[in-house]
């Protein structure tokens, strides 16, 4: 397919990055950074532009990938074909701030977290959502070409429901990565000896649900453990707290 | 080296299996439970013994690898040559429940979440720690030979704050990946779809420090997702708490 990228960050690098590798074009990149936008045309080999009036009609779909509060104001402005088929890439902005932009408009959202730095591209489920068929299925078959069979239809509701698990399983987890980090660092220990402990505790779910497999002193109920980690943490109160309020969470169950 | 192993479960299964790998001997296997020592004894082609007055004093080292509150009864119970060199493997557990057992006692903790159903082994970095050199000595030589540099010398209260830092990490992350997966399921959506952001999530904080890469609406300050988050959360309360309390600390800070 040929595509328009509006966008130049994290999500638009590694999306157009994906796009190229699965064999389609990018026709056009637009970003109000005009450095951001030449560098990646640069890097695709295409054009860049850095005023939306100067967006080329011509694609089968217009991708709109810039951060949640830019949406709106990038809908209002921009004027494609009715036959054009547009898309935001937003969990939690609505398929419907796009209507009157053309006929066809829909949601392509990547449910990964993307750096823009990354060398490897991670596998990246994607819910696509469209306000019709035509751009259900154009949506749906851009997003089988770089994710295979992880791809699925969600409307707005499911897809701000998946963003709250998002945030849970990576921004709520990386924060607890983050708190032992400062905990390592505050005590003389070398948090990277954690990393083999993280990534098993990521990958082991693949063969069993979570639930199942949880263990820690929690869980076992075992007190006297618990005692001995909320003394240590008594310079900690921060930590303390958090320790006991998901040992808590965790007798309770989920 | 020759090694008598105490205990069946997930520690002794899985460092029994990395100990063979690396070309050491496991010359018996103890366990109350006759069935699951036999079991670990057929699979290493090697004795197995339900009874602690049965051990074979004729190894390079025995290791007690049992849980936390069994590991003060086998240390009563267990009599070894003063020459024996003798560990357990559990973190918060002090050294010293072993100065009866024999001249030179110690611990070796593998900081890793065992299970022995693993097919893959993963890397488990272990802290060792002895009476003496010689018990040092020995108990690293065997550390490097299964988990190569990640091995380091940990004294008791140096372990116990690690295995905070690992609750953390593990335990606690692990039971937001089971709030999630009860939220997906309580809501129709597929948890799944998840595991690649979980992957990511915990393989990123390789190449940059988690504090570095935290996202997420409540580190940008994003109000308007957290209400509309927190909204979402009505019909569930405890995660609703849950979902404040994170966001909470992660407006702190680490």
């Amino acid at each position: 397919m040929k595509i328009v990228l509006i966008g130049a960050g994290n999500v638009a690098t590694i999306l157009g990055r994906k796009f190229i590798q699965a064999g389609h074009s990018i026709v056009q990149v637009i970003a109000r950074d005009a450095s951001a936008a030449s560098k990646l045309a640069y890097e695709w080999d295409t054009e860049s532009a850095n005023y939306l009036s100067l967006v080329n009609p011509r694609a089968d779909c217009h991708l709109i990938a810039v951060s949640d509060d830019a949406i709106a104001g990038i809908s209002a402005d921009l004027k494609l074909p009715a036959a054009a088929t547009v898309a935001h890439t937003a969990a939690s902005v609505s398929r419907e701030v796009l209507a009157g932009v053309s006929d066809h408009y829909g949601v392509f959202y990547p449910l990964q977290s993307l750096r823009r730095e990354m060398d490897r591209i991670p596998d990246t489920p994607i819910f696509v959502d469209g306000n019709d068929a035509h751009c259900r299925q154009l949506l749906s078959r851009l997003a089988r070409s770089i994710s295979g069979e992880q791809v699925a239809v969600a409307g707005d509701d499911a897809r701000l429901k998946l963003h709250v698990a998002a945030v849970f399983v990576s921004n709520f987890t990386n924060h607890l990565y983050a708190l032992a980090e400062s905990y390592c660092r505050q005590e003389g220990l070398d948090f990277t000896q954690l990393r083999p402990l993280i990534e098993e505790t990521a990958v082991r779910i693949r063969e069993a649900s979570p639930a199942r497999v949880q263990t820690g002193p929690a869980i076992r109920g075992d007190q006297q453990t618990i005692e001995k980690h909320l003394a240590l943490l008594n310079a900690h109160p921060h930590l303390q707290h958090m320790y006991q309020v998901l040992s808590e969470s965790i007798r309770q169950g989920s």
